[in-house]
This record gives C-alpha cells, sequence and structure tokens, in this order.
C-alpha cells in the first residue's frame, strides 16, 4: 500500500494499487480481453457493491479500458482501428442504443489549456445533427433512423463562475436528451499510461476529477439520464510520480517508507501546482480529439 | 427609400433609412451627446410605441450608439476612454444598478471565426467572481458590497445543435442571475461603421441578428430578467454594400431606381455568403473585446 | 475596358478583361482542358514574348489554373482528388522532377491574419524530411531515391522588418535547394473564382502580390534556382467588387462611364482597407492548405 | 556531486551543482546584487576562463539570471518592473548601445507547443522598424537616433528541415545587423526556477538547449556578431526530477547513491520525453513573453 495519496482517474491504477496487497478484491470484477486486429488491450471493471466502490474509491459502475500503445505514435490521421473498438465499447454502455436517441456530448475541460483541452476538441470534432433534424427531419440526411447529437462546452469553474454540473443541468433540463456522453482529460498515476489508455465508463463524473477542477457530479442520479464518461489521461501529479519512484525504490532496497513520510511533505512542497506531460502533448491532444469523436460519430453511426 | 433589403444591426442606421423621407417619426426619440474627453459621439434612439418598433423594424427600447473613430487606430492596449464611456451608458441601462446584482455576461458567436469572435474574446477577458462570492463570501474581496459575475460562451447552433436561446435558458434557470449582458457582433450597413461604433440596448437580441445565425430571442420576455445586449458592428453583407453603392450612384445621376431593380438579383446572387470586412480584423477584434471587458468591468467596480 | 484598375493576381482573370476587348492576344496562348474524374478545369495561360507580358500585366511564364467548384463544398477532409490533380499539374513545371530534387516549400503570408495565412498553414501540413535524410540517408524512409524537402515561413515585413525577399535569399543561399515551391493566398477579381481556383505558375512571386504586402520578387532570376508559385485567391478587393458590379450595370444600360468615373474616388474612399471575402474563411483556409500540402506530397512523392 | 546528468540551461543551478562540493570555483567569477524596487535578485556569473569553462559546462561568457518570484503571480498585464530591471542588464551586454545599432530579434521554438512557444510569442509582441526607417527614415518616427529593430521566427528542425542556426545565418548574411538578441525557453533542474527566472548572456546559444531541439551553435564566432540570449526555464526534465528527490532523500538518510545508480535506467525509462511544467504554463507563457519584449523595447528606446 502506498504511502502517499493515490491520485489517479483510472479505475485500472485504484485496482492495481490495491491488489498487490490483496489479490481479490470483493464486490469488483474484472475481464480481460485483446482485440488482436487493434492491438488493443481492453480491461472491464466492474463495481457492483458498495464495498466494492469504497474499497477502490470510486462510484459503482462499469469502467472500461482501452490500452492503445499505437495512440502515442503518429498516424496518417487518426489510428481509426482504436475509434472503432473504442465505438463497440460506447455501444455497450449506452442504454437503448437500438432505439433513435438525442444524445448530448459534453466536453469538459478548459481549451486554452493544452493538456485539459480534450473534452472541449473532441466536442469541435463531432457530426452535430440536432438542429438539421428539429428543423427538417431526418429526410434531410435520407434516413429513416437517425439518432441526434447536439454537444457542449461548459467551460471551467474559473472562467465562468459556474458549476460545469449548473450548467450542464440546465441544459439537460432544456432540451432533455435521452442520454450524455462527457469527455475529459485526466490524470494518471503513472506515465506509462499517459496518452494511450482511454477509459468509457457508465459511472458519470465525480468531484474532482480531470486535469482541471471540474466540480460537482453529473451523474445519472443528478441529471436523470444515463451519463457516459469517455477520459485519457494527458498528465500525471508531479508529486505523484516523484512519490512513487521513491517508493519503489524503498521496496526494492527494503527500506520502510514509514519514517521518510513524514518528510515528503517538505521535500515536495516545491512541486505543487506542477504535472508531468509528454513533450509532444500539443500534437497528441489533436490527435486523440479525432479518435475519441470519431470513435462517437462511429457508435452513434451519423457520419 | 432603398431597392434594397436593409440589412443592419444598429438602430442608428435603421433610422437614417426612414428619416431620410420622412424627417420626423413618431414613436422614436433621438437624443444627441458628445463626449470632449472621449472624442465619442453618444446617439440615444428611444422607440417607445409600438408604430415606432414596426417603421424601425426594431423591438421597443432604449438604443445607445457610441461612435468612436479613435477605436480603429491601434493603441497602446484598448482605448480606456472609450471603456469607461461605455461602462457609463451600461450603468444607465442596467436596472437596480446601484443594489447588489449578480450579472450573468453572455458571449455569443464563434470563437472560431475570426468577424464572429467578438462575444466570446470579450467573455475571455472577464473579471468572474461568482464561484468565490459563493464559496468564501465577498470578505474574499476585502469588499462589503460587489456585484457577482459568470459568464458563459454557449457556442453557435451549426455546432451545439441547439438554439443559443436554450441554452442560455437553461444556464438562467439554473444559475438565477438578476440581469444578463449579451455581447455580440454585428452586420452594418454601411462600412462606416465598422469596429469603430459600439451599441447598447436593454432590447436584448432578436433571431437573425449578428454575424452567423442565433437564433431565437434572449430577451426579458423570454428569459424573466433584464436584457442589455452590447454589439459592434465588424461586417457588412457583399450584396448591401454593392446594392448601396448602385444605389447612390443612380440618385445622383437622376436614374430611377425602379426598373434595374429587377435585374439585382441576378447581378448580385454570387456576392451571397460574402461579406465586407476590414484587412486587419483579427487584430481590431482582439482590441474591441479588450475594451468591452473592461467596459464591463467598469461599470460593475469588480476590476 | 473597366474604368477600374484591374487588382487580381489570377492569369486566367487578367486575360478576360483583355480578351473581352481584343479577341486574340499575340505572345500569349492557351490551352483549355478538363478532367472529368477530379471535375476539374484546368487553364494554361503561357506569356512567351515581352509584348504578351505587358499586354497582361504578368510576367513572361506558364500560368495553370484549376478550377474546382467542389473546393468550397466541405469535404470528409480536404478533396483528395484535387490535390492529385494539383500534382499532376506541379510536376509538369518543376524542372528535372525525374532526378532526386532538394526542394525549399516557403509559405507565404502572416498566420495571425485569417485570409492570409494558407501558405503558413501548407507549409505546417507538409511531410519534411531534408534533415533526417542529411542525418541518416535514404535508408532512414527505406528509400532508393527521395527528394528532400525543406520548409519556411518568413513572416510579413510589418512584423520581421525585413523584406520576405531577403529572408529567403539568406535561406537558399545557406540551404542551396534545386528549386522552391512558393504558396501565397491571392486576391481575385471576382467573387466567383474565390477559394475554389488554384493557380500554379513557374513565373515566380512578384512585388504587391497577395492579401499582405510581401514585397520584392522571389523569382529564379532574384534567387537562381527555379520558383514555382502556388496560390489561391482567398479575397476581392472591395472597392474593386463595388465597381464591378457599377461597371457592370453602367453596361447594361448603354451608359458610358467616363463621367462617372470622376466621382469613383469619393464614393469609394470609404471602401480603402476592405476586402470581400466568404462567410467561412476561416474553415476554407484550413481546408485548402490540407488540399494544397497533400499535392505537393504526392507531387514530390514523400508521403 | 550528482549520479544523475545535469540538465540544465541555468549557469546558475550548474554553478550550485557545482559549488555543492567545491566552495570556491577558478575562472568563475560571481556578483549578486537586488534591486529593492523590483523585489529582484540579480545574480552575475562570469566565465572567463577555459577551465571555468570546462568546469561549468558552459561557453566563456557573462550569465546573469534574474530571479523575480513576482513573475509567477498574475498581474494586471506583465509585471513592468521586471522589464525594466531586465532592460537595464540586457543594455550592459549589447556592446556599443550608445550608437545607433541594427538588432536582430530571434525567437527561438515552436510556437505550436505551449512551453517552447516563449521565443515566437516574444518576437509577435516586439515594436519592429527596420523596414519603415529603411524607407522613409528615421524622420518618419520624429527621432534624430534610433536603434533599428527587425525580427525572425526560424522554427524548428523538425518542421523546417534545416538547422534553425543555417536559417539564422542566411539572415544575417543578407541583412548584416550589428547584433543578434536570441529568445529561447530553458529546462531547469529545480521546479523552483521555473518560469520566475530570466538568464541573460552575451555567450550566444549553443546546441542541444533548450526545451526542443534546436541544433547548431548560434554565437558571435558562428555569425561574426555578437549574440545576447535571453532564456526563461519553462519545463524540467521529468528524469531530472525524479532523480533530484530521490538523490536528496539519500543524502538526508546517509544512503550512498553508487549501488542505487546502476538500477536508475530501469526505473526512469518510462519518464523519456516526458517533462514537469506547471499547470498554468499557456497563460504564464503568454504573460512571459510580455515582460521580455516589453523589455527589449525599453532596452533599445523604440517604443
Amino acid at each position: 500500500m502506498s504511502c502517499f495519496q493515490v491520485r489517479t482517474d483510472l479505475a485500472l491504477e485504484a485496482r492495481e494499487s490495491i491488489t498487490d496487497a490483496d489479490g481479490e478484491l470483493r464486490g469488483v470484477r474484472v475481464e480481460e480481453s485483446r482485440s488482436e486486429k487493434s492491438e488493443v488491450q481492453i480491461t472491464r471493471v466492474i463495481i457492483d457493491t458498495k464495498n466494492g466502490a469504497k474499497a477502490m474509491g470510486k462510484p459503482m459502475g462499469t469502467y472500461v479500458t482501452l490500452e492503445a500503445p499505437a495512440l502515442i505514435e503518429p498516424d496518417e490521421d487518426y489510428h481509426r482501428e482504436v475509434s472503432e473498438e473504442l465505438a463497440k465499447q460506447l455501444r455497450r454502455l449506452i442504454p437503448e442504443i437500438e432505439k433513435e436517441q438525442s444524445i448530448l456530448v459534453v466536453g469538459l475541460g478548459n481549451r486554452d489549456v493544452t493538456a485539459d483541452a480534450l473534452g472541449p476538441e473532441v466536442v469541435d470534432n463531432l457530426f452535430i445533427n440536432r438542429h438539421v433534424i428539429k428543423e427538417y427531419g431526418k429526410a434531410a440526411y435520407g434516413r429513416e433512423k437517425m439518432h441526434q447529437v447536439s454537444s457542449i462546452v461548459p467551460g471551467v469553474t474559473a472562467m465562468t463562475g459556474m458549476e460545469t454540473a449548473e450548467i450542464v443541468k440546465g441544459v439537460v433540463d432544456q432540451t432533455k436528451p435521452d442520454a450524455l456522453i462527457v469527455v475529459d482529460a485526466l490524470a494518471a498515476r503513472s506515465t506509462k499510461r499517459l496518452n494511450r489508455t482511454i477509459q468509457v465508463s457508465d459511472a458519470g463524473i465525480h468531484p474532482g476529477s480531470g486535469v482541471g477542477n471540474h466540480r460537482n457530479a453529473i451523474t445519472k442520479e443528478s441529471l436523470g439520464v444515463p451519463v457516459i464518461a469517455i477520459g485519457v489521461p494527458t498528465v500525471v501529479d508531479a508529486a505523484t510520480i516523484v512519490g512513487d519512484a521513491i517508493e519503489s525504490m524503498l521496496q526494492e532496497y527494503g527500506e520502510s517508507g514509514h519514517f521518510f513520510n513524514r518528510e515528503h511533505p517538505k521535500a515536495m512542497s516545491e512541486l505543487n501546482n506542477m504535472y508531468v506531460t509528454s513533450k509532444d502533448i500539443d500534437e497528441t491532444v489533436k490527435r486523440l480529439s479525432f479518435t475519441i469523436s470519431e470513435a462517437i460519430n462511429i457508435a452513434l453511426d451519423i457520419a
């Protein structure tokens, strides 16, 4: 067990840090599979009891992680094979996807902060049709069945003065979508997950997640409609990374961590407000946003 | 009277085109003044009857126009003297400004289209404090009285799939501000108004205004709270400008316009979807957005 | 003949305005063809005598115009079929393209002014390999024959304080490319050419061309290596468009233009520094830049 | 002495890591002072022998460091008091600044990578006058004496296919400035220097410095004119930060570092290509670039 705070938005990492010690965990089921075609490793973590949720520090729900090392390599454009895999997982989590649904896609985060701009950039690339269908019907697209897609970039509290959840609730109340897809940049615990891991979950978004501070819950409970969250870790807290490195070194050499522990606040105070990210983060966020927006377009069969 | 459609968001221009023929106009009062210090010409057009509104093609309300030729010249930063004049006019239009008010500033338009980005850029530069006051009280700013400011950039229908008015209504219902300030880029009829004229009005925003297509009303009637609109014309429709030039030439030479009129759709069809703007529009919108955001900060005494 | 100054960077338009009166023109040959597959109309204007150059107001050389109406419609990405047609024309103009060549691509214009950002954006999307081949050889790409590509965005004189030609000459002297490809946004005379016409020429770039003011020649004479210019008109001068509209109206009604002519400076003075552009210019420049950069990649067989 | 590679562009840090062990260092003089008004701590490190250069791992020259904690706090605009202090130091390093000089400012780095965009952004904000003086003389500014300023953003090798030094040499050969000011983002060793430390030096720029890979020297030796370098550290290598943390912990507990050392490549391999930066880096780079461009404007007395 770590002597540093576990700071991760990934259920996969939360589970790893627990089962290092415990092996099996009640109320948490894990299913692993691998798509040979897309070279994507898929892990489904299903938390189905309150105890499991407590142990994991995550709400009950299904958390699907797609690990795609290819994502960090430049592609002609955006790694379509990963988009298709993500689309498949997304369709499993959206209720009643076989019927016509009206989906509101929410791009969380701050478009002026590179590592936090994933949500807004995904929304910029989406195919949006709700307004056209409302005015001209599905005939405008020559279709008999078509999901409706709308989107919003609510901004961050420091710039709006409002909780993100207030804005989203207002929009949901007015436009009454059947479900939400919420996209956000995440923090991971380890750099080996950065930019190559996509998490999809039906548990919604909870306070304090993500790079910025997008507060208050955006969940089925708070909004009355299902909320599917898509996230990619783009940063690791600098303090976490240093802590983990020290931790792993201490374990290797049989040091006990407890007396070092008291010193850590001093040693790490200058890491406050610092994060670790990849040198090509600007380009990476652009590429990831295409991969995800295309996955949503494919999942909803609209483009 | 023009044989071309009057395409202007400026009450000042609407009135000019009418009173060319009529001189006086019932239900429309005009007050002119000039600030020597700031070299700003101020015209207040007050439409206070339905007949006046019909003649002007504008809803009843007060429309204040600030003409500031200095605005099109580069400044050290943003023409503070114009900000102060605009702040003064703004305070006259916000009801109960002497009490503490909660103000939601809405930046209309498309931040990815230069000439239409005025609203979003004004919001980016605002001082926002609602979230801080909600959490820590006015003491956080060492103040006993302080207006609360929040903001939203709702985006445009083509990108959100929703009417802007739906989004704004949702946010108003959730956060219950006392009044709205809505900022938008406008279309003028004449290039001589471009980028140097600011219109402030208590009549809100109505369908089809602005550069893009921000539909449905954002008004006191639709939202239940006062709506103050601030706009600056950044474009002129290309067809309008050609039409006006021809018109003015015909008048000079005593031609009657009516037989020419039939030909105009053919001659101008290739001007559809074209607009006239200044060559330095990118830089101009940046400067104007500072002038306006600073005016709002001054009017609300928050920065 | 026009009573207004002909303001066009397109040889096609220059020729049209002349041959309205003269029919045939000595020293200027015109070849027209059409690609059914890509629906691109191709016109080659070859100016091969000094008289022809004088009559056209353009230096001697070959000017190929691709008219592709499809370009103004949104595509999945960037209209690959136009890229391929452009690549073909480009290869005909680059000398000794069958041998290995070192090509410097120059993106003229101002990246902060939307309508003038075409050159810089094309360069951003290019495949660049000169530095890799210099260090690791063609083996790094598993190729036995490969052109070398480098690129520069010199900026505009108002921002650099230097003539663009000075910067380009300095870079050419240092890095000794075999040929230059220079990309620039152009001004057209008519809105019907905007954003859908690509001109490729072996005559280089001459003073006063383009949207901004990129002065001094960038030509084979000034640099010692062949200069292929690629341009797309993104704006029309506002005064030109109004002048042409009036002109065409006067002709329809048998008015003689000469007495009107004296009045035109007054009537149009407020159009100074204004241009006409399409409402979706931001998105259009992005799409066009992909079409052109891909054409260069295909022509040079590097990606 | 550290068992990890010293990775710093700051002479100040290089000296600290050496004199931890040695105390005094031959061939390296250090002068410290403090400006009470601006609250800036100034350290001049003068390396004046080859031995000193070897010990420091830096070329001979004067390295002035301004430490201004205020820089990391938001200001009304850009911390003018720091600009004035920097201007003063800059004037001491530019030879013959009392005569009229022609100065070329070079903005190194990649404008599309936030932490590396400092150089290009400084250049964007500069007052440029060389082209005006060349064409209209100093009279255009009503001045009898005026330095000439030009600027270039050469881009990075991965995007241009050329060494930055090749481009700069070409421009210098063509335009013959009297001196260069080169601005670049740096890497520090410690996060406590990030964004608040400005280094000015007359030693020019050397291979491998900075965030990106701007290769080959830009120095008086290579160009024939003096080169003043201005840099601000915006990142720390992630491996360095972890290494330093472990180092400091080992020292505290009396561990000897040598046996740990062998393990470090494995433990840190996943930190390759990662850096640590502040969460508000996007905003910080904007503010810093104003501080520096204003310092240059003041030093050269041109705005």
